[in-house]
């Protein structure tokens, strides 16, 4: 399925050597806490269980490096093929999906030597110039992925907890104690032509290419992220009771769920608290809203007179304005924001964008099952762009595009406001 | 909510008094086959009953016009108002929609007898000039609307029943048994910016508002629809069987439900039959495929090494082309298209775009209950463009947007291919 | 299946001719208030159609009658035999059941035509002797039986029309505006050895046999049912709050369904109304409480310090105090009761008892499809005896079991209490 | 709720203690091949993990006894009161059943630390003479009730894994490689009122009391279970297909859940296997079919030209027989059968009866929390008689009832056919 080119780039080569150790290690030290038990659940059908997220992304290196390479005696067990395989759902039982927290075997010291088998073969072919190199970048993407969703997994299944337990401690951050949040403010964007997608220099996922030209009207976007304080007003000025700021599909869906908050929060002695990576806390009126839906995000600035920008005025701003994207580890929970100009747009929270998850003009799927990779996921999703809170260090970039269903929320994800200028 | 202005454009007014005459007495000559028992049942929680959709139809005149300028004692009974109102969902008690067909009372006569109470104030209100035109015009569109979805429901009833019985005989069609259906070919387009959306004259949704430039690529369009033996042909080749050829949602959706052909088909004796508004009848080879979900439209373009055009392109194309809008009765199923070049844009079958439901560059919702017309349908659905065998005269243009959610086959939906040209 | 003997005794059959013209005709005058949308209305899986109980009951004869004697030929519609038999469930399509109302043709006048054909058969095969009386008279008390079921689904399918429609007006009763409930009296019964079941006298159904002793212990048996007075002391005092009165199972429905009240009773400026045949009523205090679960009837009896009586015991205090059954038409309503002794055991409401559906000892189930008749729902059912204020004139009898899952409500269903005596 | 007595019987005293210490060693014993991970996840609403009914059988001595006695401060963790409370369903939130797999936290390790907390508090108390012996002995009862759920639910847990993991290496059994299983043969019994129920020596659940007569007819009774061997002519008669044999209930529910054989069993190269808690094995002929519900259990009878004998029968051929009761280990799989004559009624399987899970004449629940013990599931289940291969020693006896849905099929559950003698 790939052409297994020897690569000639030495200096991609090291980069993507060093890469590879720095990504599988970071992916084993997140999990330092887990016991085998928390690393074995699956709190609901769409989450994984740890020891999933540490297999498959494993998986990934051997299905499409290593046993071409080596053949199939080079794997570890060739049940796990069958076992960490998130592509079989389309050709198998389509239940395991949900089954996944039954597999208590094998335990997650079993996994660790998995990853570390795999570990060994894959350093071993790199140093024999015998990977091929953009199978290997995609492959660190994709554990890079799985590490966010391994945070917001492993928040849900603790958010289950009635003892909600935390699951670490958070980072040390800067003193902001006499930091306050800004008040909104606005930067306005002239109409343009900008060139939206991957210009072809680095890595990027299939979706976000091709580069192609796209209209952005006379808009503006809002300095900073909608905070914990500004959606408790939305909720005490009523903003979930009332059907005339909400989609069709999002009140449905609201209504029968019973939200009334973001996902997490629960009122307690009159305060609102919510769960965090750091166990249950109370709510920063000051930081970034969220945890909550597109549907929510969308009624938010219907409420507000505003709007959710489009994913082009949202890239167009991010190269205009050259935020700057995190390359350190993550705080693991949304920070208040301080600055008057457009600010954070790779942190604490992705941002519900107005756009539909959509092929770009002249978008191709690749042959083969790493073809399957976006394409099959073009529809029913929202994008979200940026980076949050759990975003891998240096993972994003301007032209990322992030993607989930209108009602999920157990992602780090919050909302930026736009306006049209008229 | 809406000021009463009293028109001065009498020329307008003249027209639009002819016009309510002439759709409301067309929505009754629809139900003239019709027991109380065919108007009163409800076959899926998507579809109406006929008495439903005649008194509906009735309340929206009622509601908006006849309430605000006589007073409420001028209402026919204060109880349809809860009844017959679409819009009560979001207010009220939320499983009222699927236990519409057992409303048994009304009786379908007291449904005529309330038609016949708002046709009587209306056309006095015509008369005294007392209308507010605009409210009239959306009223009459939306009765249209009705009108077809009228056809699919009652098709959907009558299939459900082992009996099968036969709705109405089609009307006669023009000899086209020396016909063939004509090879796919293509019409080429360059890369364009057309203005996109209503320009202002005549009626449109508000969905339609406001015209906007867009930018199109190069792309070249099908002739005409993909054909029910084209159709065959996919089956045949195991299309509804390969996971490779569906987007993700599509595919789960194709596996939980168990479709393998379009709806109402049925394999019998080797052949496909299907079930028309005229009865159980064999499969047209030759006409437009018909009856499927946008996910399987995505996947035969897939399978055929095309896709679906976006509603820009098909807008593009449609004015482009000068194809025609039919002003005359609809045949109620599809015919077979007989021309080389773009033909049967606004006949036969909606035809499934590759854009989500989306809102224009600066739409915006009007305020009060009208304005909820279309804004709080835009998440989760697709455009249909163009029109079909069950569609009302004159009743859509070239800057139409139908949306229906992805999974829905019971509307008279098919495709045509599109392609890029690199 | 059936040995077609040409019966000897004429006095017999001369009997049974004019029961038959009897239930035919009661069951057409039953339905004469009824629109084709109502007789065709299903308002849930339990319940069924009026046109289908008018068909399915004529289906029987003509499927265990008319057609072994006089050949396929003679049936009305051949497709019939598939519509309206209630057996098909096991060997074909399943879901057909929960789609019998959207049967919308056969119109209800083809089903009293229908109706004619199969008596004009009948009455010339009595008349020649032709007919099995055995299954002759199983047919005119399933006819009876749907009598009562007539009036459940009507009574149901009505209650969610929120117009709420009056079926009919109820029949004048004697006045008993003087009449005051009386306290609650216990009859008191010795430890017993009675005989249970079906004497072979005169006709019963399969389940009532075979007659074989049971042992009962001492109790004693309250004087009349539960009233809606008293159910409302039972609501008022948090009787469906409190699991401790509860079943289990009883519990988990009650909290599902969200009942606080019997069915069909909703609160209206701080009184108690209900749906009746006669329409939206103020609950009749007196009157015996009606429309409540086995769950319920069990948790009042905890919390009032009692217990439902077994089936055995219910018969035997039938049987020793010779309470009669009603040969008149059924008032429709439960009406209050008036005796210090043992009254109304077959009257009002069905009363639920502590036993479980089950064969009782030395039960057989008849081969062929008759065989079916009762045998096979004799699992996760309870019983329950005497007669309501909708069964036939004359149909019930002190073996008669009655039967439902233990959480349906939309029979007419009430309490008799009973206690141990220790 | 419990009169503290003082115990004088000091050698019933010394017994208990003894047997505390037995069964509380023996269900830690019997988890030590359990990973934390194996003992956290539940694969299903009706199991429970490993943790659960460790933490629960622990918790029960704590809230009944500990706490009573020595205080809330004695209790080990007061949140366990919430987590490990199995009545707690009825009084909050009721989906925390449902979640019991997501308790990752408290780990395998802090409820052996759990157990021995409360192991040293009863040891304490126990010596002091402090301890009410009837609950003592109930809360004993319990913990081995909760020892064969253990196995049953671990079983069904690892039969979810592909992998499918042996739990355990089987018991050594003594050599029956010679023994062959006996013929069908009857054991006949006369009319008979036996004295049903528990005669007040020793320990009963409180659903076997009071002691009562009941009458039973003329039967006959197997002389051994019905076998693999005989389940599996069952099958390729067509058993599972043919609704003649089944009850309505019955029926739908192996349709809709696509049963075509017992729980765990399939096919591979044309034989059968099944999951055992020694792992995947071929199906053993001679041995007892197990893991069937009641449905099967009943239309396997019907199918035999048999039935299922009441539990008065089954009770009253064990007294007759002096059937033996194992106290030692049970083998963990069903054994092979050998008598001519009664043989196995407490071994190897569960036996289903005919009869539904009531109240015997004149059965009282206790006061307060220990009073809801088995009264409350007096609904919709059925009586099985026996005991099985994971019946804990010395566990059973002639009048213990047993009682599940009649759809739960992962017990130890088979049949023994009755006849009626006519």
């Amino acid at each position: 399925m790939f052409t297994n080119t020897h690569p000639q780039n030495t200096s991609k080569d090291a980069t993507l050597a060093k890469k590879f150790t720095a990504v599988r290690e970071r992916t084993v030290s997140m999990c330092k806490t887990l016991s085998d038990a928390d690393a074995t659940a699956q709190s609901m059908p769409d989450a994984s269980p740890a020891k999933w997220h540490l297999a498959h992304t494993s998986w990934f290196f051997e299905e499409f490096i290593i046993a071409p390479e080596l053949g199939e005696s080079a794997r570890f067990n060739p049940a796990y093929a069958y076992l960490f395989n998130s592509y079989y759902d389309a050709v198998g039982p389509r239940h395991l999906r949900n089954k996944r927290g039954l597999l208590t075997r094998p335990s997650l010291e079993e996994i660790y030597a998995y990853r570390n088998h795999v570990n060994t073969h894959m350093h071993a072919l790199i140093q024999q110039g015998k990977v091929p190199l953009d199978i290997l970048e995609l492959g660190l993407a994709h554990e890079e992925q799985h590490q966010e969703l391994f945070y917001t997994d492993i928040l849900h299944l603790f958010a289950q907890n009635p003892l909600k337990p935390a699951f670490t401690e958070f980072p040390a951050q800067p003193d902001s104690s006499a930091a306050t949040t800004p008040p909104l403010s606005w930067t306005q964007f002239e109409p343009a032509t900008p060139q939206i997608g991957h210009s072809g220099d680095g890595f990027a996922f299939d979706c976000e290419t091709p580069l192609h030209p796209a209209l952005t009207p006379a808009f503006k976007l809002a300095n900073r992220n909608v905070t914990n304080a500004e959606w408790i007003d939305f909720i005490e000025a009523g903003g979930y009771a009332n059907s005339k700021y909400w989609l069709s599909d999002g009140f449905a869906t609201k209504t029968q769920n019973e939200w009334h908050a973001p996902l997490y929060w629960e009122k307690k002695d009159n305060a609102w608290w919510t769960m965090t990576l750091g166990g249950f806390a109370p709510v920063e009126l000051d930081a970034p809203v969220c945890h909550i839906s597109f549907y929510e995000a969308d009624a938010y600035a219907c409420w507000a007179g505003a709007r959710l920008p489009t994913e082009a005025e949202w890239e167009h701003a991010a190269k205009q304005t050259g935020a700057t994207i995190p390359s350190s580890s993550p705080p693991l929970k949304p920070l208040a924001q301080t600055g008057d100009t457009l600010t954070g747009m790779f942190e604490n929270v992705w941002e519900w964008t107005a756009s539909a998850f959509l092929p770009y003009p002249g978008f191709q799927i690749n042959d083969g099952a790493i073809g399957e990779y976006n394409g099959k996921f073009m529809s029913g999703q929202m994008v979200l762009r940026g980076g949050s809170c759990g975003t891998s260090p240096a993972h994003t970039r301007s032209t990322y595009r992030n993607f989930f269903h209108p009602d999920k929320r157990w992602q780090f994800s919050g909302l930026r406001l736009a306006k049209d200028i008229t």
